[in-house]
């Protein structure tokens, strides 16, 4: 599955270059992968719930046109992988249809006190299933 | 006792007007008010430790004078009032001799649960002795 | 009129005592008094587009009860007072029917370099038309 | 030239799992390589006086140890790469001698509309000079 989570900038996400700042967009795929989670029926705070987290391990983001106070975009995310312990969320920022930014993040499954735990079997099915690529 | 905290503009407090965005000053008034409690030898660290936190209750602040990126500006705190339960600490901002703002923040001593507590004795004695016009 | 933004909290906007971050209210006012003015249709980018900003002068905030990662909040917002230069916003945030925090901002008109200007009377009418308690 | 900017965690740069939300250490790169310009005599505000700025195109980081509230961090800053119209910087983000996290940011020189320039002779001398590794 892919979702296109719709953002309306915000005033304090832009600087003193009059664009958004290249900060705002990790906080916005953020928010997209959260939203991912939901449609999947698997929301973040059920499995905050569990005692585990998907900790950020890594992140990649390439910018290619600037977005602006008073846009409305939107960000397409899917999930690229899922193995026992990690995940791999793609992105693609979008204003219309011209691309803004592009990205990736990985996680890592922990539990409450970061240690890192396999994604219990339940949740891998169901992750999986919702894979982009899967059928 | 008052605390002068030198803060160097980031970027990314910035916003489209050019100028620091109103929502980081909040940010830096914190940062402000745990060096304060740094100083007098009572780390936020330590007092979190014991289970405690000063949650905020109450936020004012006035905007003179904009601040800008490349800005090295001071953040004067001092404790203006220390009851049984809860802290009000005062601010000024500064650019040089320049005022950019003032503000106030109260806080209320709460367990881990967010639960109001009282301050115990020993910590609103540490705290009093260093009250902004205490003697 | 009285315009009601909901928003999703987002996970950065939490901090390590578990619920969301003090500052992060500051940043929703905004969001909700940038979408109160698209309501009334007076799009802040068209204020800005006349060489005008209403620059933040004045905070204050009360906080109630904490908001939490998941929760979905509504800002309810209105214009409190319309001068001729100057503008104020009340707010309350709510989650359901539960009132987390309630404030205010004062804006004062500026020109694109930061000097107090009058507003244009054909926005004054618009805004004060639509001011809380006018009829 | 190798330049090590501490940082001083700020409360509101945590989230709710208890450590460093990952967006936070995309805010501190900037501000080292902020510094990292101050430090070689060539202060970004200069730059933009020049009606020239460094836009972030390409961003990435690699989280390997969390950091916290209360922790004194210390970011490892240098230049990679200059060529005619792109810088590549990288860093370390250090507590004490443990690895907190490793990045890089490529930035394209623009003019104040955003397109895209070539870096002044004179900056690519200053800023090559400087390059790790150069002598």
């Amino acid at each position: 599955m892919t979702v296109r989570l719709p953002i309306a900038v915000r005033y304090a996400e832009t600087d003193a270059m009059g664009v958004v700042h290249h900060s705002s967009y990790v906080v916005w795929l953020e928010a997209a992968r959260v939203e991912w989670l939901e449609q999947i029926g698997l929301p973040y705070t059920q499995i905050e719930a569990q005692g585990l987290a998907f900790a950020v391990v890594e992140l990649g983001l390439i910018y290619r046109n600037p977005a602006r106070f008073g846009d409305r975009v939107e960000i397409e995310t899917w999930l690229a992988e899922c193995t026992s312990r990690t995940l791999r969320y793609e992105y693609r920022v979008w204003k219309d249809d011209r691309l803004l930014a592009e990205g990736f993040t990985r996680h890592l499954c922990q539990d409450a006190r970061g240690k890192a735990q396999r994604i219990p079997q339940a949740m891998v099915q169901v992750l999986s299933a919702q894979r982009h690529g899967s059928s």
